[in-house]
């Protein structure tokens, strides 16, 4: 066994201790599809579960940076580790991703109970890549009290992020097109929690009445979380005591409840069966060019093996 | 070990002896997919490799299937065991293949040295099944001395008999718009001998002249084989002799310069991998609605199993 300082299950370890060069690197193992993948996910695993996973999506320009830092802020009052994985799909790059943690979050740089991370989106549908829940547990799994993922809410990704997550925050602003035109885009399914920023705005008032009513509108079972909306204006911090407070009776309601469990499960799913289609897809890539394939088909001709065993002999190998 | 008239090793043991019946449940084993597929190919591969695969094709209407009852009455003279193997693209139905059969080969119907079938295509790009290799097998282990296999010639199928095939015959006929424009249509690209069929009638000479100079153009390495032309009547058995001839020749050619065992292991790859593709198709169908795939997910949440690990079990399971 491998020990040094790329040795999963040492970086988990020095993560864990509150080392921030070991959770980046574990995330760029993540992001990489690093070859020891498998084995930093083993090492992590038994130590994620712990974490309060928020999404934050919304339309461009409502200011979702703005609510993301002014919400570290907040979380950080009690002192709780808090990690921010910031998804861009319109990134192409995630080398130069360290230059934008600064300029996003330059209030909590220096400070080493907040780890922050952007990825660029690889995902293959265009939206958030399936390498997202693996950097999601890197930061679970490194302690952190709640990881916040922020995504850019076009289409498809706001749907995924919702998947993502165990709290979902859709944020809307006056002015940005939003209101009655979310019930027509279907954010009303995805949102556990609503923030109305730039509430110091005129229109601010007509944003929340709209939603609430959208949200009164709602065909609900007894019993079922009904989301809230609060008025915030994350450039001066107003409201997002009230917004962490909201996000805490979510994570309550949904351990009370068994649906954290159950999201979380689904999560797990569509993980694992990500991962399955993917190996399944480079075993299919590999299966016309595999150097055992002649030699196989030699057998065959030679009356040595059957083409069903030679397959199966194929399928094991191919992609590995 | 089940034994009985449907066990494997049995009925390839019946074929061999020359059970016609034997045969058929072997061939419509291969259509359906048996679930005992593979040690029907197990059972098969010891035996096959003796049989010379003749393949013909040509447009409709020049005469195949005459061509094909009449090439069997010759390959009989010498009391050679042969199969026919009939493919209709066009074809919807395949237990319906046994009217067709009669029909079209009714001289040989009640002669125990040969046999043949119909199969109707399944071919999941158009063309030739790749049940049809498959089905090759069972009558070359069956013990025939030469297997002919007529398809249709449209398009992709030409080119897929001419993988099939040890020999592959392109048949052309005057008037049906064949000669020249062969050429173009990249006819001239498999074809290892070409009749000219209908010979007694007006513009036979025209094709064969055409045919002869097409082929004269062509760039050959020292050694490599010159298509003969030879010139039919299959409905009065003229030529047949010396196409029969021809085949034997060609198959002379194949065994000394050790192009046999190229053609052959060029076939089994594409069947080893035909089969590895589909079994790899099936798992990923079966991936997503999996039903050890909510253990497994829980199984992830709880931490006592990373997703790789889960994947891996999903993919090995899936499918079966």
């Amino acid at each position: 066994m491998k020990k040094g300082p790329e040795d999963p299950t040492d970086l988990v370890a020095r993560a864990r201790a509150g080392e921030a060069r070991a959770v980046a690197r574990l995330v760029s193992m993540v992001e990489d599809g690093s070859p020891q993948l498998r084995e930093v996910m083993a090492a992590l695993v038994p130590h994620a579960g712990h974490a309060h996973v928020v999404g934050i999506t919304g339309s461009p320009g409502v200011g979702k940076s703005t609510t993301t830092n002014a919400l570290v802020t907040e979380l950080r009052k009690p002192r709780r580790r808090v990690g921010v994985l910031a998804v861009d799909p319109s990134s192409p790059f995630s080398g130069g991703a360290l230059l934008g943690d600064r300029v996003r979050m330059q209030d909590h740089a220096t400070d080493p109970g907040v780890y922050i991370r952007s990825m660029a989106s690889r995902g293959h549908l265009g939206g958030l890549s399936w390498t997202t829940p693996q950097a999601l547990r890197v930061l679970d799994a490194a302690g952190c009290d709640v990881v916040v993922v922020e995504t850019v809410g076009v289409g498809q990704s706001e749907v995924e992020i919702a998947g993502l997550a165990d709290t979902t925050v859709v944020l809307m602003a006056p002015g940005a097109g939003d209101g009655i035109q979310a019930a027509k885009a279907g954010i009303l399914e995805i949102g556990d929690v609503y923030a109305v920023n730039k509430a110091d705005r005129d229109g601010a008032e007509q944003v929340r009445r709209e939603l609430r009513s959208a949200i009164a509108l709602g065909d609900r079972p007894e019993g079922a979380w009904k989301p809230p909306v609060v008025m915030t204006v994350a450039q001066s911090g107003r409201g997002l005591d009230e917004l962490a407070r909201e996000l805490d009776r979510h994570r309550a309601w949904l351990e009370e409840t068994g649906e954290l469990l159950r999201r979380r499960t689904r999560r797990a799913r569509e993980e694992i069966e990500a991962i399955a289609v993917a190996a399944l897809r480079t075993r299919w890539e590999d299966v016309s060019s595999h150097d055992g394939l002649d030699a196989l088909a030699e057998a065959v001709v030679a009356g040595a093996k059957d083409p069903y065993a030679a397959a199966d002999e194929l399928v094991a190998t191919a992609g590995s």
